[in-house]
C-alpha cells in the first residue's frame, strides 16, 4: 500500500567520477489474485490500485464486463509470511450467475482456444470473449491531437518522474481530456489498472476514448483494448505482427511511432481525420 | 521459421502530409512448449531460436541446467488449423532421471513457494532452485568497456533495423567479445534464447560474462541471469526494486542507466574497477 517506490544508496558513475546517492527505485511485488477462493494468477506489479489491476485483468480475460459482475473485492488476511498482511494476496468474488472460466487461466486466455496455436487463433480466441464491437465506434481523431498525448502523458507520471522506471497507459477523450493515468511496472498492468478503474465506475464500454500507452504495442496490448471497448490504440514504439492483425480484424484503430508531428497508421485509418488535398 | 518480420502497407502522417508505405513488422506469434509431452506454457514470441527459446526457459524455471538433461526438442506434427505445421508448437523431452517439475508452472516460479506471497518470498524461490553461486565469480568490469555495450548491443540488432520493435539481449565477456546476441518482442523471450543457446553449447554455468539488455531491469530478468550463472546483468534503463534486491541477494552485479559513459550501480559493485583516488 502506497509502497509505489523505494529508496536504495547506488554508487553512480560518470565518467571517471564516483558519487554515492540515494536513488528511488519504481517498487514491483508480486500479487496473487483468487477468484471465489481459488488461487487464478500471480503478476509482478506496482503496489497500487490492486482492486483496479484485478477487476482488469478479468476485464481482459473477457470473466467480467460491468461493476454488477463483482460481489467483492477484499485483501486476504492470513495471507503472510511473518503473520502480517502483505497486501499481495486478493480475492475478488463474482456475483451470483457470474461463471468462473471452466479452465484455469494462463495470462492470455488464447490457451483455452481449441482450434489449434498460431496467430489466427488467438485472434479467435478474442473475438470469441469479446463483450463489444469496436469497429461501429465513429469517433474521429484529430494527428494534431494524437500528438501531444505521448507529452501529456509523460508529465502526468507522478513515479516516472521520482525513478524513470514505469510503464504508462492513459485514457483520452477524443476532444483530449485526460480520464485516468495509471503507472506500474509492467505495461500489461498500467492498462489493466486502467480497464479495471473503468469497469468498476460504470464506464465499459470505454466508446470514442484513446488508449495512449508508452512503449511498443504487443497483441496483448491491442486485446486488452478490445475487452475495454477502446476504439484507438497509440503507442510511442512499434507495434508487432500480431498487434496490427488484431486491430485490423476488430476494427481498433491503430498508431505506431507517435513522435513529435509524426506518427503510422497501422488500421482503422478511416477515423483519422485529414484535411483535404 | 524465418518469419521474424512481417511486411504490412501503413499510412505515414507527418505535419499533414499522409504517405503510404510499406512497413516492416517484427512478427510476434504464439509458442506452445511441452515438457515430456504435456503443454507446460504458452509464451507470444518472436520466431526464431525456437529450441533456444524452450530450452532457456526451463533453465530459467530450474529444470534443466545442462544439455544432457534434455533428450530431444521437436516440432510437433499436426498441432495445426488447416492442417499444416505451424512450427508454433515444440516438446521437450527430459533425459530419463531428469525430473519434470512437480506442479504446473507459472511464468515465474515463485508460485511454487510455499512460503507466502511477497518479495522476500520471491527471492527464496530463486536460492531455492539457483544451481550455481554467482557471489564468488571473482570477474571484474571495466566502466569503460561497459559503456560501449549499449551500442555495440544496438548495432547487432538486424531485425530491430528493418521494424524499430524487438527488445534485445547480447552475452559478452569481461574483455567485450561478443558472445550471442538475440532479439525477440518479449524481453523475458530474448533472454531465454540467450539461456537455451548457452545450455546447447555445453556453456552453463555463463561464468565471468555480462548480459546486456535493452530496456528495463526487472525481477524476473535478474532471476533469468542467476539462473544461467551470469554474474553481472547492464540494462540501458532503470532496475526496478525487487531485481534490485535479489540481484544483492544473490551476489549478481547490477547496473542501470548505462547511457554515454555514465551508468548507475545498484549491486555488486565490487566487480566495478575504479581508478584510485
Amino acid at each position: 500500500m502506497g509502497r509505489v517506490t523505494v529508496q536504495r544508496r547506488i554508487l553512480r558513475l560518470r565518467d571517471s567520477a564516483a558519487t554515492r546517492k540515494v536513488d528511488m527505485l519504481a517498487a514491483e511485488e508480486p500479487l496473487e489474485i483468487r477468484l471465489n477462493g481459488s488461487p487464478l494468477t500471480i503478476t509482478m506489479r506496482t503496489p497500487g490500485d490492486d482492486f483496479d489491476l484485478a477487476a482488469g485483468f478479468l476485464v481482459s480475460e473477457g470473466v467480467i464486463g460491468s461493476a454488477e459482475d463483482v460481489d467483492t473485492i477484499r485483501y486476504c488476511a492470513g495471507a503472510t509470511v511473518d503473520g502480517e498482511n502483505t497486501y499481495n494476496v486478493l480475492d475478488v468474488r463474482l456475483a451470483p450467475g457470474v461463471e468462473p472460466p471452466a479452465v484455469s487461466l494462463e495470462r492470455n486466455f488464447y490457451t483455452t482456444s481449441s482450434c489449434g496455436v498460431c496467430g489466427k487463433a488467438s485472434l479467435e480466441a478474442v473475438t470469441t470473449v469479446a463483450r463489444w464491437e469496436v469497429a461501429g465506434d465513429p469517433v474521429r481523431l484529430e494527428p494534431a491531437l494524437i500528438s501531444t498525448l505521448p507529452d501529456r502523458l509523460r508529465s502526468a507520471q507522478r513515479v516516472f518522474d521520482r525513478t524513470g522506471g514505469l510503464h504508462a497507459a492513459g485514457l483520452f477523450t477524443s476532444s483530449g481530456e485526460m480520464l485516468c493515468v495509471r503507472e506500474d511496472v509492467g505495461r500489461h498492468n498500467a492498462v489493466d489498472k486502467l480497464l479495471g478503474w473503468a469497469l468498476r465506475g460504470g464506464r465499459l464500454p470505454l466508446a470514442s476514448t484513446v488508449l495512449m500507452v508508452s512503449g511498443r504495442a504487443s497483441f496483448e496490448l491491442v486485446q486488452k483494448a478490445v475487452m475495454g471497448g477502446v476504439p484507438a490504440l497509440a503507442a510511442v514504439s512499434a507495434p508487432s505482427s500480431l498487434a496490427v492483425e488484431l486491430a485490423a480484424e476488430r476494427g481498433l484503430t491503430l498508431l505506431g511511432f507517435v513522435r513529435g508531428t509524426s506518427m503510422n497508421v497501422y488500421a482503422g485509418e478511416e477515423r483519422i481525420t485529414r484535411k483535404a488535398a
